[in-house]
């Protein structure tokens, strides 16, 4: 961090503190902001907002910068081992918002507000110089589920899924709605190791896990 | 963030700042200690530090929080498409440090300092809900590259590579000496795509590359 980037924290740390110390010292109305900025803080600590966020009609937005949270693991089920059509061609890249990852360390459990992405990715090559095998290609879908106990209220575990390819198979949508329960819930419920999570593919999770 | 949390980020900034900033008003000595303090950070952020730590002897200590950082790619080169001997065996996940990822998305190069990490994992399973594939199972090894134009002056590349497998198979050494120039430069140099690195192979790169 250089000097200039040092004053521009402390710049907006400064303005942080104002609202949220302001109960201190500052009038009711100060106090009242201050509280609520605590509040919205605390919530935002516990998952209950998370990082995913919602429109007015409840559409999920397309998670930003996922390809820089934590990784989880990345299974790949080729077409060409499940006669030209499997059911997410090609790798899966699976990732966890890095918040929601620290709870995972200290608890063992997928907190309220959890957001997993899987980015599916076709396979570019059979064979590389460290041997026979599948190499990722290009990156070909996004599928998103997230956790929250007061929108899926009724869905199992309180998981929605999301579904953000575009219908040109070339794009990726901004929003997505909830697909109904029975699109994805079932077989998670029945083959998932943990809260309709694949913790059983996914060796960064189980390491991560307290023992 | 909340109250506590905002206090301890104060206490650290302040300490910080008492150092870095001290150049304007302390005397002399604390000018010079105040100086060389942000010649550090910057030759930090310029990435000629970076984040590998190196003993007096030139070992390369075993990174920390790696799986943290920026995932890039997963090949797989299964023992079974390999006569039960790939040379790396089986899952290859794939990782750039933070600071070296964004330098690579401003820059679409490797900068001085770059870590990169390949964490190897079995394969768990060949079927799962989602059809015939590769699983990943456990994690068996670990490989670093580190790019010093310093340390490795006379390296092709400016790379150095080091092998953290004990020799029981089962855990990772706690430092690592570089290996022989023999060992992995020929076939990186020969078949990587981009100084040496397997961009080909990482669909996570060769996105953030600007165009």
């Amino acid at each position: 961090m250089n000097r200039q980037s040092l004053q521009r924290h402390l710049s907006t740390l400064s303005a942080v503190l104002v609202l949220v110390l302001g109960t201190a010292a500052g009038p009711a109305a100060a106090a009242e902001k201050g509280m609520m900025d605590i509040i919205k803080e605390v919530a935002k600590e516990k998952g209950v907002l998370g990082v995913a966020s919602f429109d007015a009609q409840g559409n999920l937005a397309l998670p930003e910068g996922y390809r820089q949270w934590v990784f989880v693991g990345a299974p790949v089920t080729p077409n060409d081992m499940n006669d030209g059509k499997a059911a997410f061609p090609e790798f899966h890249h699976v990732y966890i918002d890095p918040g929601s990852f620290k709870q995972y360390q200290e608890t063992g459990k997928f907190r309220d507000g959890t957001v997993i992405v899987k980015e599916l990715v076709s396979v570019g090559a059979k064979k590389g110089a460290s041997g026979n095998g599948y190499f990722p290609g290009e990156f070909t879908g996004l599928a998103v589920s997230v956790k929250n106990s007061v929108r899926f209220a009724n869905e199992p575990g309180n998981w929605g899924y999301f579904g953000f390819d575009a219908e040109n198979g070339k794009s990726l949508l901004p929003t997505a709605k909830a697909q109904p329960t029975e699109a994805c819930s079932p077989c998670h419920l029945k083959n998932a190791a943990q809260d309709l999570i694949f913790t059983q593919h996914y060796p960064v999770l189980r390491a991560a896990k307290p023992k």
